[in-house]
């Protein structure tokens, strides 16, 4: 193990519970690396925590370990669990749809679940902090090669993990249609869950007119064409562009403007977009 | 000394001053370890830090130097120090409250003022950013071992350590009733002054209902009935919980909801929360 | 070099980038130790990331390297470049103006345009995230030892590295004139592009009272007197102060207020503020 930890949540960095939970990870071994993938994961968004995990994860060393804790069904009978991704990363996470971006694209290995007499022993009367007692501790354990993957308890079948609802892409002669998976959220980029190569399958080249047309549910919200670029810097300032993301999806942006506030636009499986050839 | 330096501040993440900081203290050393507990207290709130502090600094192990600077008399003739904790964590901050909750449930062994002569020197001419120039160094020299307790400067009576108004709680035959110290912020949860032990005392029992009655002063904002349960899990999604937080102290919340932001309830001594027998 | 890395971007902690950037940085090295400066600059805002490069790197050991990415132009003919500090520090970013004020205030040894060969093979289809796959990687070759200064690219001259517009600070009889230049965020304080030598050098003495000028370009703003003083603890709570900040230029603040919102003050050269003596 490679000692680096990073934990997400969505706890946030106000007060003092993701410093509790560094706090116990050094406890176990002072030399760990700790790292924050991010805590402001929207309170209960399991949908979001899986993607920021499928986001960030892929471009850290093998033997990394990573801690999720978006866990509303804390205290339920949901599996705490560790999975081992295909690339050599452990998660260890609360097994209720947290795993779902990873085991689609890239690839889970094997899941355990975790032993409940491995709880830390202080937190007896707490039943509401495994980010805490559970995750935290038991992350601390593999990344400091004091616990294997074997020992953390019983494996259970891949194809048992929970998922999430992920949406589908529809692929026509002259349009490719899928949803909005999520906002690049500072700069209100619309990143989609239609990949490059399904999109390049269309005939799209570089400096092509499209016509984009995005809906919320039955409700059209955005319809108009929009220039396929490599980069930003392809079109004006405050012109739109369709790109290729930084995970090989697409994505449509204003160039140093917001298109989700311009626009008023949201995410998830009912938020539709759909890319037409111009005639 | 382990190497671990953990900062707390109410500068926020937004500018350079933390970075400062941790730049400061790795040029004192730079094998530290540098962690942030929460650079998010509200401006000048001496309680919030106080109450970080105790949520957090118990968990790191033995040995951790932490800087908390949320110094609204910086300049003023509030003392800089070190004070050494009953679990032996190092505290480096103004003597205006901070240690408040540390001295009152953790236990503080004995506090150090720290001497004029220590600040960096470089900082002749600055008189406003002691977190950079005294606190965030001395906490360095501490965790890298360059420098003891002993030599910081004076020990002074724990006695004479700052501290900030604390509520009380009051039990009578069928009530128990303390106030509302601060907010599980993301989630809206009211933690209260009243301990595991005390709210047991009355004779509660997980599954039964307890009238609540929460008060901004003299107004009554707040009076239902809500169950006591183990866990998030034990009550409906969207139902109230009272419950015990993961600092052995009870709470209330909706389960997956937002109780502060549902009711506008705020916190400090004057917002008080009574738990009564159902009859 | 000593390993330590530090990022600053406009990208946010909501979402997974920067986690995408440590880890391509572990990816080089597992020994890395890596810092956030800040990651909230405002979207595209070069001289705020030419700001707070300014008031933090100078305060960290020699040899550390910095990653800053404000990158509006991503994709255009801009440089990427690496800048060695005179004080011996790496800054690793795009060439738009974000070494403006370390090349005005701290001083640029020499500068390197990254070679486009050097780029992370594993990015080929994605051009919009320069921060993952050229700058936090390049940083983490410079950081680690696994790269030389020389062999980042083809120096050019330092003359050449692009600047954003200052603003000048004008001196008459019985007044000194400059520019409002960023605030201390959380505390709603102005600071100033007037240094202490030249406030100083119109015979200010601490205690005396100065009239203060604010406008918005031609419009008045603020026009009041207030006390020059050593440290916040010199004015009443609630009261006015002119100080010397933490870099040691002219600041104004509210004690244990905000100044900025009180009177709804931005920055920038055209926000000027004017302290005159009074008869």
């Amino acid at each position: 193990m490679n000692k680096l930890l990073v934990l997400q949540s969505d706890f946030g960095l106000a007060d003092g519970a993701v410093a509790a939970m560094s706090g116990v990870a050094h406890e176990v071994d002072v030399d760990l690396k700790i790292y924050n993938l991010t805590h402001d994961i929207t309170p209960y968004n399991i949908w979001e925590a899986s993607y920021r995990l499928y986001q960030s994860v892929q471009f850290w060393p093998r033997g990394t370990t990573f801690v999720s804790v978006v866990d509303p069904g804390v205290g339920s009978s949901r599996k705490s669990v560790v999975a081992l991704t295909s690339a050599g990363h452990y998660v260890v996470t609360p097994d209720n749809g947290t795993l779902t971006h990873l085991k689609k694209f890239i690839g889970i290995e094997a899941v355990r679940e975790i032993g409940e007499s491995l709880r830390r022993k202080e937190a007896e009367y707490s039943h509401t902090f495994h980010g805490r007692d559970i995750f935290a501790y038991i992350g601390a354990k593999l990344a400091s090669g004091q616990m294997t993957f074997e020992e953390v308890g019983n494996e259970y079948p891949v194809d048992l993990i929970q998922e999430v609802e992920v949406g589908k892409v529809e692929i026509t002669e002259n349009s490719i249609k899928g949803n909005i998976d999520i906002l690049d959220v500072r700069f209100g980029s619309l990143w989609t869950n239609i990949s490059r190569e399904d999109f390049l399958s269309m005939g799209f080249k570089y400096g092509d007119w499209v016509e984009v047309i995005i809906k919320n549910g039955p409700t059209l919200v955005y319809n108009n064409r929009i220039r396929f670029g490599k980069s930003f810097a392809d079109v004006y300032v405050s012109e739109q562009i369709i790109y290729v993301n930084s995970l090989f999806k697409m994505a449509v942006a204003i160039n140093q403007g917001n298109f989700a506030r311009a626009y008023s636009i949201g995410t998830g499986i009912h938020w539709t977009i759909e890319f037409k050839k111009v005639d």
